[in-house]
């Protein structure tokens, strides 16, 4: 008797969870910030580590609409090499930190290029790409953004050179198979496929990472038409916005045209330490940003959802917001549906870098709430009285106050309740 | 023990309602029609109201092909102002009565212009916009197809103005940021953010009405090619069909470029009252259809699930279909999946006005079952006899007594079972 | 008080099943090989019948990216007549086996042309198909793959001709409005709707079928360019690959137009008895591979998901692959996913003809492992070292075996634990 309670008492709980699995409550966990916590390690070696942020949908049915892609990072020590690889992803790489070689084999050829901080390099889903971090001090860091092509949000590294760390895509098929195709004998199959044992980022000579050198290693001519489309660098272009605030630098498929089918677009924000960006959000795009250097502080205006259109019951007063806040630090990651209206500040101490991808990107305007040339200055005087219930004067008063357009003079020490140091 | 038996009989009747929930009854309501009581109220004030048909999934999973669209209305009371807000989604708008004034905020600038009547335009994801009732009479009234962007099904109005009713966006976030971005002390701010109470439709004074007129406007020149890319109105383009009994409008992509990424077009049925369309099948659209005026009949043929391809057991008989039938009165709304058969009958008291937003429009075609083009119409002689069973002069007897391509005279009084009235 | 406890168990066995519905167990039936069973018959008559394979995810989550997709397969037998009809997909047809007419009804007009083997032909979704054998011997066989533009996965067949069997739309509407829209009383309707009784795979007598041949059949003039547009015959494309163990050929948008808004691409591999083809992936497509004649045998290397990315736990090691394998007979159909290398190996008695849909086609690359072009020949000496930790002499060695680049000679009868006989 008490036997069957008891699976009652468990199935009821198991049912309580799988309903609450089902909701996304208002309170707990804000499905917007991701903290360095998140990430999964995927490979680990001595030498380096490749790293996955939770898939979206895990942390949210809110973010039902970025399902498919997912934030890896890499880290590679100096003198190193990561083992060659295809994914079932396309991507798009960044460099964060250091420099070195990428080659990438697709359509029966390899090409090789070097890259450095700031280089966005699109690569395609399938194609065997390996890094050489070719520095004796620094290590070479990657932030991508994947976009899976068999499963929503799912992927998986395929390795052809290994063994036993990484296991190699050979080994998985039978020796009949293999001894057929390679027109060879198991014995030295086996001789090939067992010795890579020291996993996926693994230490190289010097005479070796001078030889995988680029062939035609022209730095000068990496602006030229041709270089451009392996790659482009970010801070070679001209910045959007730029004061003694901050500056804002962005690629898409207009500099980039590798970008344009994913339909993502690449930001970096370099904000001055006690600065902040204005509010603003994206008309069309989901961003997904990380933080890359400093630290800061991070605010979005989002609907409350216990009053929201999803609803079945009638909300004659209308919508309300509630805030999401997060302090930034380095592999902070933090999402900004289109339309949500969000401030990123520096700290007083450091400046932050902040890169941000963003997600259908065609035609996305950055759409600014305070400043110069908020959306509310665009209102006609009367306007401006009926959607405030008050006099345009008073609005243009504190509308007016702050004459820069995108970054701005962050908050000041005095205030409480707020701490960015 | 008695408790415990409650708790399994609790369960028992949860886990009823879940599996039910996942399957599509064959009985019970139909998944192709909706009421005016199933539209939410989302915004209500004394002189207007904005409301959203429930979201199409939580019907039926049947429609999980329109999941990511939405339909939605406004009624504005003369002399108003509603006031201006950004949405996450894509919209098409409608204008079914009345006349005003729209204005749009994007890419940095304001674009105002007057509706009326019959206008399409299309409101791009992140656009503010706000609307003026400029007639002393007449409500300002739109229905519009929504697509959000950031969650399928799912959006959110963000109000940029107003205070307490409706909330502004800026309230969410905090007095620090708020006092820094503004470079405003508090109490300023709140004076501001304080003084809006009345809800998102309003009632404007006369003179702001006048100011509040689109600069230029020059209505005869709305038909030239600078006005066309803005709106374009239905009612303008030659019909399609057009008889005694009836005339079909049409806009999509090629006469409204704006429509193209959206891939939606926009149909508008006028049926003579005692008239009705051909038996017909959208061949790759599914129509979304609203009735904007008058009152009706709706039938079509779906295929009878209960034996349908998606069931695991063999059929050998092939398919079968059943009928939905509905009346259609003002905010009826019906969605007929491409393929599906269907007939729209005016009542033989009124016109009947039946506005259709067809999602995946490109190259879709309307297919006729009936009359002068049907499809049975282009079958040789050997394919009638083959398809039907019998001679080929008995199957051009019953088809070609109806000489109507598109309307037709519709049912006739004294047949029974049958309510137009 | 045993009453209560059975419904506990009941619902425990049913919790546990639910649960495990919705998990992919590593155990079991692979979700990437299909056999004969697993295809549903969707109508049958004593004159031929239509298959549908089942949904790729009632089988497993794993195949969520292909949901929606399905395989069709159709037999009709020697002077046989299949009666109109449309279905709510678009889809590709490919004639495995002898010859016919087709006839397209779409754009209000009805086109009629000769099929043979190896044919291709894309059919937009709503129009009205019907097919006759106009073989006296042979049968008329055709594989589909199928893109429902309803409902992900789902489709259905709309027939207008028929009565009882198949059942035709009109059948499904009311009295009333079939009399309005016919202009005809009920009692005519009736004797035309009632008398097809015999299914949707008919005899047809040799008059019907003469008289039912295209008008103008100029088999001369197919290889035109008017022709090139309503199909493609894929042996008439000069081969990918081409050697004494096989050929590989395809037709993609490039060739045959139509297939480019479906994003679809067409193989066959004929593959000699004895040979294999080599170890290699498709760079972003899904295959989705039918035998229509010949047997052999399949591999594939996937992810072994335990130790998969999908886990939130982290696995240092990186990951490993296991194999999937399969005998291949007539009507096996294999999924490979984009990026998982596979072998497709002919029988020693029979050669093996494999037709292939690849969805997500544009801009895939297949890419070898193994042979003359394989990924490893294109690393430099000292990526080889590094990757197999061997030097570069021993790879190449392995590698430069064999000297072909896609058509192997396959596995000997001397090697155990294979058979391919």
């Amino acid at each position: 008797m008490k036997f069957e309670g008891s699976i009652c008492l468990v199935l009821l709980l198991v049912y309580a969870s799988i309903t609450l699995g089902t909701k996304d409550p208002e309170q707990g966990q804000s499905p917007y910030v991701f903290e360095d916590k998140h990430f999964i390690t995927g490979m680990q070696t001595p030498h380096g580590r490749i790293r996955f942020l939770e898939k979206f949908t895990d942390r949210s049915k809110l973010l039902r609409g970025i399902e498919n892609y997912r934030i890896s990072t890499l880290e590679a020590d100096p003198q190193t090499f990561t083992v060659p690889s295809h994914w079932d992803s396309d991507a798009v790489f960044f460099v964060t930190n250091g420099w070195g070689t990428i080659s990438l084999i697709k359509h029966g050829r390899r090409e090789s290029f070097n890259l450095r901080q700031g280089d966005i390099v699109r690569v395609e889903a399938g194609t065997t790409t390996y890094l050489i971090n070719r520095d004796n001090k620094q290590k070479f860091v990657f932030a991508k953004i994947l976009r899976p092509v068999n499963n929503p949000g799912q992927f998986e590294p395929f390795y052809v050179g290994g063994g036993d760390n990484p296991d190699s895509v050979y080994s998985a098929l039978s020796n009949e198979i293999l001894e057929a195709a390679f027109n060879t004998r198991r014995e030295r199959l086996e001789r090939v496929f067992g010795k890579q044992k020291q996993g996926v980022i693994i230490k190289a000579s010097e005479e070796q990472i001078r030889a995988l050198a680029p062939e035609e290693e022209e730095e000068e001519e990496e602006e030229e038409e041709g270089s451009r489309e392996k790659l482009i660098n970010i801070y070679k272009q001209h910045p959007i916005y730029s004061n003694q605030y901050g500056q804002l630098y962005h690629v898409d498929s207009s500099q980039y045209k590798k970008l344009q089918d994913l339909d993502v677009s690449v930001s970096l924000a370099n904000i001055t330490q006690g600065g902040m960006t204005t509010l603003y959000y994206n008309s069309k795009s989901t961003m997904i940003a990380i933080v890359v250097g400093g630290e800061g502080y991070f605010e979005m205006a989002r609907p409350d959802l216990s009053r929201s259109s999803q609803e079945l019951e009638d909300r004659p007063t209308g919508p309300s917001y509630k805030k999401v806040s997060s302090r930034l630090r380095r592999a902070t990651v933090i999402v900004a549906p289109a339309g949500y209206p969000f401030i990123l500040a520096a700290s007083r101490n450091q400046n932050l870098q902040v890169l941000a991808f963003k997600v259908n990107a065609y035609k996305n305007q950055r759409v600014p709430l305070i400043g110069r040339r908020s959306v509310v200055s665009h209102l006609e005087r009367q306007a401006k009285e009926l959607a405030f219930g008050i006099s345009a004067r008073e609005v243009d008063e504190v509308f007016g106050k702050q004459q820069e357009e995108f970054f701005f003079k962050g908050p000041q020490q005095q205030h409480q309740g707020f701490s960015v140091e």
